[in-house]
């Protein structure tokens, strides 16, 4: 792996080891924590964990959770190792598959999944080792629903942020086995289609489907060059690492 | 059934007979006809026409269609008949079940179906035989789906509009026979869950997904008692007879 970064997140709140060159995560890291409604004392898988963002900024923002991360690379594996004692937070880090995962994670239920998936499929390797294994899909996006599934306890949640395109292999493949589904749609600015979809379910449930208004990440109809314009609740999130209140109605 | 009242519809523009206590076709109808991207000359099914609202809007839009209604119930038909040549506007009506079309039906296809399928499940029968036809659903939506898909020309595009929380079924219903889906939700006001979903998909196509932007109703936070409070969007659909300028790009 090339020399790692050290990248703030949280509005530098968390400090977070990174490799210059694989894959880095974003934003969409730091939403799909804010979307978990993970309360004290619940336990916390999250599947690809990479350098461990997501795991990270839930862990900042509730206390007392027992997280755990699986990741298939060891060498993201050690980086989140690092970036939980540098932060001092508690991450237990297995490196492993999701699809075969480690055996003493098959004897483990979790209160929640959490899981960013791969957002580009197949096609030429990514010259770095490290971008190929986590952004091209030789997993299929169902199989990581599937992992989700067997590790949560009944009416656990299973809380994902994906690509908008997919929402309907996501769909079918949370369909008869999680309901009381909820669908935040995450669009750049006002008025334009979603990029993003964080998806929350419950295992087991037949609650409806909930389609939210969309979560809409920058205020001014174009860019405006440099200057920042997050909306107030993307601020608040990307930011200040609130949750992502629309998401919280915590059935479980 | 019930004697009909006249109802005015595109502000005024189109008059139509509908029974005073049956199922009573509203701003869905018109919505499902404005997202229609069928251009002159092409043919149109409605199925479930009811009494011929949809269609009528979309033939007042668009003229030079070729529209065909089927209605399982006679005495809905016959008021779309009725309300078709009523209003100067060509609709071709067949009475009969789109579990088993007639066999007049069976050997057409179509550049376009749209569908406003039932929106309540089972239950309680009501009162009025109408009013249970049309919104109980003993046609389940995967039927409406599947007959609208076989009386599409290869290419050709099913526009539907039904209850929000219906999105995972319709999305399974359209698996690996239509793509390039487009989903509208359609919510009642700014930063309220979706209500209706209008759904767009071309049969055999195999294009991404997109989920668009809300189409939203009301302009204040709150119902300001009776006065009228439309978005300009929404006013140019419901009063204007306008296109729903987000599902019109056509790929068809």
């Amino acid at each position: 792996m090339n020399d790692p970064t050290c990248d703030g997140f949280l509005d530098g709140r968390l400090r977070i080891l990174q490799p210059k060159h694989g894959f880095r995560s974003g934003a969409d890291a730091v939403m799909l924590a804010a979307a978990c409604p993970a309360r004290m004392d619940q336990a916390v898988l999250e599947l690809g964990c990479g350098a461990g963002v997501a795991s990270l900024c839930l862990g900042w923002r509730v206390p007392g959770l027992r997280l755990v991360g699986l990741e298939r690379q060891p060498d993201y594996a050690d980086l989140a190792r690092q970036n939980a004692a540098g932060n001092g937070i508690a991450l237990e880090v297995l490196t492993g598959d999701l699809a075969r995962p480690p055996l003493g994670l098959r004897a483990r239920t979790f209160d929640h999944v959490i899981a960013n998936p791969p957002y580009f499929l197949g096609g030429t390797p990514a010259p770095d080792k490290g971008r190929a294994g986590a952004r091209r899909e030789d997993t299929p996006l169902s199989a990581w629903i599937d992992a989700g599934l067997r590790r949560l306890r009944p009416g656990g949640i299973l809380t994902l942020i994906q690509r908008a395109d997919r929402l309907d292999a996501i769909l079918a493949g949370l369909a008869g086995r999680a309901g009381a589904t909820v669908i935040l749609p995450v669009a750049g600015r006002a008025g334009q289609p979603a990029g993003r979809v964080i998806l929350r379910a419950q295992k087991g449930a037949r609650g409806p489907l909930r389609l939210l208004a969309p979560f809409v990440m920058h205020q001014a109809p174009a860019h405006p060059g440099d200057r920042e314009d997050l909306t107030p609740t993307a601020r608040a999130v990307l930011r200040d690492g609130s949750p992502l209140a629309s998401m919280l109605s915590n059935p479980a």
